[in-house]
């Protein structure tokens, strides 16, 4: 069975090895679609924080209680880059970490795409999920915040890590994403999906960023699969991160109701994506034209994460074994 | 007092130290000319050993015992790339070496010219003397080795770190010194300066180097400074390092008399430098034109550096206080 996966960062990266967990036999193969939105220029290098969360996690790289970054981390670049008083200081670069960004940062100047780079670094991380950026072209994440009297646009990481997301944000602008295209793989392996899934990620900064490359969104619709998502909002807050407040900025309510209908109906909504959308056991949801369904969604271990995969994949027609 | 150095790594560093120790009043000025010949591109980044040795030897953030790079030094990144099969494998770069990299990689990436970043560094490690590359543009140094049948050029790095200069080196190229000029303050310093120093430093790769950016030897020949040199070679031996592969490439015995002739009489010699000429005690050397002294030349710790500076400021006739 071919399984696609939309996925953000450190919740899609778990849901994956979940998934990886149920579809371990080798006919089956899982290719998951990360997000690059997230991606920033950081002291000289290029950081992919939603494609290394994906890798290390999947490679067994990842350091589990944080939820991202390297495991056994050291921080002494970060320290001197303070002690030079090099900007910005507010996002933590581990020094392990570093030598993913520097390979990554040496291949792009070298001309290399990014879907190649991120080949390379999986060479060595064996994450048993085919990983595609979902852009080897260049789309970040931009938030217009209110800074004072005045608005003003600053890029997703600054207003995620640096000011918590706390700074109400007005709206978010994927700049690049017009003149962007998918990358290599990507439109293909969702055509020949067997089961399509959105992950438990950010509906608006990781999922519809992807959606938001022009051709994918097409190509959800269009594929013979069914797509089905599963919800990030349980009991009317998010699993993790802060994915409120991006919800909050679109007028959108943090509840799974309000995500389902966010994407839509591939038959009834235009531009909508789903066929199918779980939300957890107790919360009601009602998203016309998709079929809803309630089971544990709290992937509080690989096992608990499978079932939902399971049950995603059976909401999908594509039930496993 | 101004006093103008011209300087390579580890030697010239530590005598600089002992000069800045002997030239403690502000009423002096030391500028140190410094060989960027062994820079080079490692992962993206930009190295400056050298620059890099002075300052941090003098800013007192370097590894006394190894005598390059960083105290307290840690080697997660070096290792990372290593497991990400990253080349070269055989440079070592440690953590807090690399924060160093960074800035300046970024600032270079971003036009500034490499003194303007050895300034911007400098603020933060306050050397004490002020520290010039000796030419902004680029200009490496590789060696034409013998590589069984064929012969082949390889960058100073390879040859000295990977190979350890024991591939036989048949000559010497300055890759990029005819189309460069002096940095900014360089020939200035040098003709307005009351002495000028030939640091103990390698005389084939760092001192000739330095010589070899197009001005600097006009500007030597024509200062009304007196030019003294210090004799890297001690008993037939260099202080330290590798020079005797470098002298024997070009034909040179390893001698402090016949290097102190492979640098020439400012008024005898076509291209030559001297004015005065340091040995080591008990070393004889007869190089005609130029006035020789003999004493301890050993760099066993500061004072002993001192008053090595002393003899060569005195042989200059800029004797000090």
């Amino acid at each position: 069975m071919k399984v696609v996966v939309l996925v953000g960062g450190v919740g899609g990266a778990r849901f994956l090895v979940g998934l990886k967990s149920l579809l371990g036999a080798p006919e089956h193969e899982i290719t998951a679609v990360v997000n690059t939105g997230d991606d920033v220029w950081m002291h000289g290098l290029r950081i992919c924080p939603d494609l290394d969360t994906c890798m290390y996690t999947l490679g067994g790289g990842i350091d589990a209680e944080r939820g991202w970054g390297r495991s056994g981390e050291s921080w002494a670049v970060k320290e001197e880059l303070a002690a030079y008083e090099a900007e910005p200081t507010w996002f933590s670069l581990g020094d392990r970490d570093i030598a993913t960004h520097l390979v990554r940062t040496r291949m792009l100047r070298a001309g290399y795409p990014l879907s190649a780079v991120v080949e390379a670094l999986c060479h060595r991380w064996r994450p048993g999920v085919r990983l595609l950026p979902m852009s080897d072209d260049r789309v970040e994440t931009h938030v217009v915040v209110d800074d004072g009297d005045a608005t003003r646009a600053v890029h997703f990481q600054e207003w995620w890590v640096k000011h918590r997301a706390a700074l109400p944000a007005r709206s978010f602008a994927s700049v690049g994403a017009e003149t962007a295209t998918p990358a290599p793989g990507v439109v293909d392996a969702l055509l020949a999906a067997d089961a399509v899934l959105i992950a438990p990620s950010n509906p608006v900064v990781s999922v519809n960023t992807i959606l938001g490359v022009p051709g994918v969104r097409d190509a959800l619709r269009k594929t013979e699969a069914g797509v089905v998502g599963l919800s990030p909002i349980v009991g009317g807050k998010p699993l993790r991160g802060m994915a409120d407040a991006c919800l909050t900025a679109l007028g959108v309510e943090t509840s799974a109701e309000a995500v389902g209908r966010y994407y839509g109906s591939r038959k009834t909504t235009e531009g909508g994506v789903l066929d199918g959308w779980l939300v957890h056991t107790g919360d009601r949801s009602d998203v016309p034209g998709v079929a809803v369904r309630a089971v544990p969604l709290l992937m509080s271990d690989v096992d608990a994460t499978a079932a939902m995969a399971r049950a995603a994949l059976e909401l999908a027609g594509a039930p496993v074994g």
